[in-house]
């Protein structure tokens, strides 16, 4: 990786602590202030629970800028998120939360787990979003969990489930109508939420294609439409040109 | 198996029709009542989405009686089931319903992929009841529904899966208290349900040791406590002799 001491210069002040956790995708460091957070953003992909594993170029140069136009596109609606700011291509400023152990998957489409579970064909559209909630728990294989699952591991109040649901929600409806303008069909998608000192959800980790199933609206061809981790999953090709497509498709609509 | 023309002589005058379906553990057959099916009761056992076969002694005619016993006690406490009566030691006239394509899966204490799926301890006694909804589809390996899942594949509607998540923690109770007059810990169990003409929900298919987790609470020792099908499953010896042992306790516990 590339030094990370560059961020304590005079323009920028973040004294860079200690490494908080080194994941596959993003590295988190403490800083001088213990309720904010840098998030480093990575090039490396894994996928299948880690048993696949390799780099996409400039990957988190391209996560950071999208991840960083999608949270300010959904403060700008009204959803609290973990943003502070981009500091350099690669690195955000985050506020520090305590992650609920849940991945919040939102899916309009079949794709993916849904196909296998349902039986569903690929592509079919849902007549109404549906939001799953999966145990962060790598050990588990980061599994199905229902509202009882949740309950009895005590993951999340019945009060903080309901939350996650509509916020799972309104965030698809306004991921939807912007990534529409952006050519782009938002198949799924997984969401992280966490506590800030009061108590508040707020969402955190990131959204890019690592994250979501964006498929292509100027082309109908199956594996052309792909512009997500799935062509890096399914061996696709091209896969640093999906992502650098996105971000530059992300970015024009962001400048309107 | 056995000759299936002995139930249509006086005593007795159901006339045999054809085999509508040869399940794993049970074969129905039609009667000349449209509203009436005999359901045969196998020695044969599965598990593991029958990838592991084998058979278990007696076990039709234990789980015929078992089966017969527990829906005539939950009759009694006011539980609408498909029993109509036992008419051979292996057979049984039932109600014909529309089965709802869903196991009904409600536990009490943590085993089998509850253990797996949460990492809770095996024989981890559970603060209340769960209610876990599996799609029945063998294909696709009976797996694990969500509300939203039961909703986007229409198995089921909202009213339906409140109803059958208030029959399966009533039939808990009731099934809680009976085994524990026979020194027995219900774990865990699957129900069945269907419609009948009228679109009522009827508790139908088996209540056994092939659907339940029974544990010897005459015993702490944790492989001989086990008086089900995890003895078969987990080849832990003296199968037929557990099932045996169960059907013993409830036909006295049934005679009270
Ligand atoms: N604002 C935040 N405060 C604290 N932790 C965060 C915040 N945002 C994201 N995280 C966590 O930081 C980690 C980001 O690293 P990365 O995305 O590489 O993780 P990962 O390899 O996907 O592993 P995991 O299975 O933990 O998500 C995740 O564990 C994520 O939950
Ligand atoms: N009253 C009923 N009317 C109609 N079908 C019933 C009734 N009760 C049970 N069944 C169905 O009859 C079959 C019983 O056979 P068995 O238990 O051997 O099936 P199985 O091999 O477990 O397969 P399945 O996966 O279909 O349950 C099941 O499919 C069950 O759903
Ligand atoms: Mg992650
Ligand atoms: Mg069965």
């Amino acid at each position: 990786m590339t030094g990370t001491s560059d961020l304590s210069d005079s323009s920028n002040p973040i004294q860079l602590g200690a490494q908080l956790y080194a994941g596959k995708a993003k590295i988190l460091y403490a800083t001088s202030d213990p309720n904010v957070l840098l998030a480093y953003y990575k090039d490396d992909a894994t996928a299948f629970n880690a048993q696949k594993r390799g780099t996409i170029a400039n990957k988190g140069e391209v996560n950071c800028a999208i991840a960083t136009n999608l949270f300010k596109y959904l403060e700008s609606k009204g959803i609290a998120t973990h943003l502070i700011e981009q500091v350099t291509t690669d690195r955000q400023t985050i506020k520090a939360v305590k992650i609920l152990p849940l991945e919040v998957v939102v899916r309009n489409i079949a794709a993916g787990s849904l196909v296998k579970r349902t039986g569903l064909e690929l592509g079919t559209k849902l007549n109404q979003a549906i939001v799953e909630f999966y145990y962060k728990k790598d050990e588990l294989g980061d599994p199905l969990f229902t509202d009882a699952h949740i309950a009895l591991l005590e993951l999340a109040t019945p009060e903080q489930l309901q939350q996650l649901r509509k916020l799972g929600l309104e965030v698809n409806q306004h991921l939807q109508a912007f990534f529409n303008q952006c050519d782009l069909t938002l198949v799924d998608f997984k969401l992280e939420f966490g506590l800030d000192q009061q108590g508040n959800i707020l969402l955190a980790d990131e959204i890019s294609p690592d994250t979501c199933r964006l498929w292509d609206q100027r082309t109908d061809n199956p594996s052309d439409r792909v512009l997500d981790k799935d062509r890096f999953r399914q061996d696709l090709g091209n896969v640093a040109a999906a992502y650098q497509e996105v971000m530059t498709r992300i970015q024009a609509a962001f400048a309107n």
